[in-house]
């Protein structure tokens, strides 16, 4: 596994913009996506909505909008953010992409304190959907207000949902239902058990799902969506193939028993990054032809060879490009030997709480005999915040460049402020080999500011 | 385990402030200190640094330094913080505690981006020390600085940290260390392995230790403190004398080895809570007793009969006095029972990342049949964000105000804001009965404030 820049490229950066950062490559992002567009382009309408908790960060997703993807939102924030995304993408007529923006001024319906709601655009996409999707859980009245109020795709979590919803605003002529097919959750080829979805809080039962459309259509819905999310991160080629099967079989006898012919499938996320560099990445061209043939096998000859098909992936978009770029600050030799960093869990936190593996290189020394052996902690007053244990490494010297890989989604996303410790900043490297700072690091005054004192 | 404050008045609060918040009781903070105090009255110069990691608001500092604590800081913001609430203290003059304010007007030196620090003041407290104890671990250079121009005492976590603070600020007069025994921990009675010292990532080994102490007194140190921290949460009164026992025997023979008479020994953190109703909680009383036996048979006999007990609590200070209050949200009816709240782990990260148990009642229902057994859920796209699972509770009716124990330390601190979720206010219950907001809530504006777009 490589760093996606060079050593004397970052020492520039780092001149301007001292570490802890998260870096990114568009260059690679850009690239990443279009391949897995690629790889669903036998079906017409489809579309990826990138799943913005990944990289909650308006450049990457304004990357993410220029390449075709939607946002999947899982909060008011995250409407707001991607709808500030859309608006600007709108405003500065960035050629590349069929947008129609249209400005509605409804003002904010059941805001929250603080909300500072401007006029809305309601961006259509070429495949004739929204650019947004809203998929969340124990969702507030607010939140739903939001999301219709910005022309979201409401992607329903539960059937008691249903009468929320009406009761708020109506139910819109776009709607989508989660669906939890309970038990346990095989691929076909292994039968390993992936995931366990009837111990998962989400979705509708398959009883509750039939019902609900029932209800959905008599209540003026139009147009049908249905989402599920079975396993996450995934290494197999066969998850999203398994889970379209179940899917595609669903719609076929939703079709059967509503008469409700589906406008799209949404397989949602799950397809995940290979962090250890001895496990085989996932191959997006197989993982789309093996959707592909379930399509042909299932919905074609049902007659609904024209449902689009809709990903709500985070992980598998961004993850691989990037990373977080920390210095060599302390040493330690003790009963192990250490070297801490002047980043720490607050930053990432994946390997503190999940035991996480990220791979890690020490710029420059790529090539050196990996003989050393190290603890790669950060500074909380936490013993598990250790971005590794007992790594082979070549040996560090204080002031050593650490660059932990893959740290692209829920990296900066899933960042605190345990121990009073500041979030960092967050740059891009542009794909014209440029950099710009898309995120300042926080200060102790944003630390203090909501503190009354 | 019953909630410190009534349904009716937890109502009125709420008109005013919308759940989620997390609430603070004074009087039990404050009845808990004294207990706790007492407990170790023996001791002439016993002083608490209360962890501010724990609950880092000034709040609740100032709460604790009016009863005589002091603050552990971790961090260069949690110095900053600790030190604002000892300006204010000293400033607007509050009588029962014995501090001798005295304004420094050195600069920040190496200060980093944001900072603006206002002259110091220096406190000493009764005993002689300093009201500031600075723990932390890959201690950054601007944090020495700090620490050091605010005049805190300096736990330094490593050998090769004398030399960098020598360079960046010389050696001040009162310095202490922290030791790491290696091996295993166990107390004596139960032979239980408690933790596993050889795995952590703190503090000195006992041969660096003897060297450290004579590298401190050789660059000019004149008093001498140590510190060793071997388990967390702990629930016997057991832990505290055998980590004394080990401290004090280590103090001994340091006055045979190097001929230096250690000032304070600091038992620091691992007092803890019981989260459970059927846990039986530490009693301070004991242990300080148990505290005091171990002092007795080692040090006294020694000479060394002078020595300053310190601590390091959080959790066991404030964890119990502070509840985190939302509402029933949603319902779900669908392999499992679910109830949705309005709070998630972006508020309260134990049960998410640990499966920590945290007792809930449901206002107004807690002598109902609990005949009902739900999951409690947050609306995090995460299925670990959970407070309870398969919990037996009362029937809950939405718009049930939900009562979440013992979040008055690592709960709000804990929290990140993972699918663009906001942190929650703080309010204090004040002694009087009356409340005031310690902490607003964050708005949108907040989560957007590092952004450059």
């Amino acid at each position: 596994m490589k760093p996606f820049i060079e050593k004397a490229r970052l020492e520039e950066i780092i001149k301007e913009i001292p570490t802890p950062f998260h870096i990114y490559d568009e260059r690679g992002i850009r690239e990443n996506f279009r391949k897995f567009k690629q790889a669903f382009s036998w079906n017409k309408g489809f579309k990826e909505y990138f799943a913005v908790k990944a990289t909650p960060n308006p450049s990457i997703m304004r990357i993410l909008l220029e390449e075709g993807a939607g946002f999947d939102c899982a909060s008011y924030t995250e409407l707001l953010m991607a709808n500030d995304v859309l608006k600007s993408f709108a405003f500065d007529g960035s050629p590349g992409e069929k947008l129609s923006p249209t400005v509605s001024t409804k003002s904010a319906s059941g805001g929250s304190p603080g909300e500072k709601l401007s006029p809305t655009v309601s961006t259509k996409s070429a495949s004739g959907g929204s650019p947004l999707m809203f998929s969340s859980n124990v969702t507030p009245d607010e939140d739903f207000l939001l999301a219709a109020q910005i022309g979201a795709i409401i992607n329903l979590d539960d059937f008691t949902h249903i009468e929320v919803l009406d009761r708020l605003c109506g139910i819109p002529e776009t709607i989508s239902c989660r669906y939890n097919p309970g038990g346990e959750f095989k691929t076909d080829e292994s039968g390993n058990v992936m995931d366990i979805p009837k111990d998962a809080k989400y979705g509708f039962t398959h009883e509750q799902l039939i019902e609900g459309y029932r209800v959905l259509k008599a209540k003026g819905a139009k147009k049908f969506g249905v989402h599920s999310f079975l396993a996450s991160n995934t290494l197999t080629n066969d998850y999203y193939p398994a889970l379209a099967k179940i899917m595609f079989k669903l719609a076929v006898e939703l079709k059967e028993k509503t008469g409700i012919s589906l406008s799209f499938i949404n397989l949602s996320g799950g397809v995940g990054v290979a962090y250890r560099p001895e496990q085989k990445p996932n191959d997006i061209k197989l993982i789309g032809e093996g959707v592909k043939a379930v399509f042909e096998e299932i919905l074609v000859p049902a007659g609904m060879g024209d449902v689009s098909i809709f990903t709500e992936l985070g992980r598998f978009i961004t993850a691989p490009y990037g990373a977080l770029v920390a210095t060599a600050l302390r040493e330690k030799h003790i009963y192990k030997e250490y070297i801490g960093l002047d980043a720490c869990a607050a930053n990432l936190m994946r390997p503190a709480i999940y035991g996480a593996y990220h791979h890690i290189s020490v710029m420059g020394k790529e090539n050196e005999p990996h003989d050393y052996k190290y603890d790669i902690t950060g500074g909380l007053c936490e013993n598990n915040d250790k971005f590794a244990i007992d790594r082979m490494l070549p040996k560090i010297e204080l002031g050593d460049i650490i660059y932990i890989h893959d740290t692209g989604a829920h990296g900066f996303s899933m960042g605190y402020n345990y121990n009073g410790k500041l979030r960092s900043a967050e740059v891009l490297l542009c794909e014209d080999g440029s950099h710009k700072l898309i995120r300042r690091a926080e200060t102790p005054d944003d630390y203090f500011a909501t503190l009354r004192y």
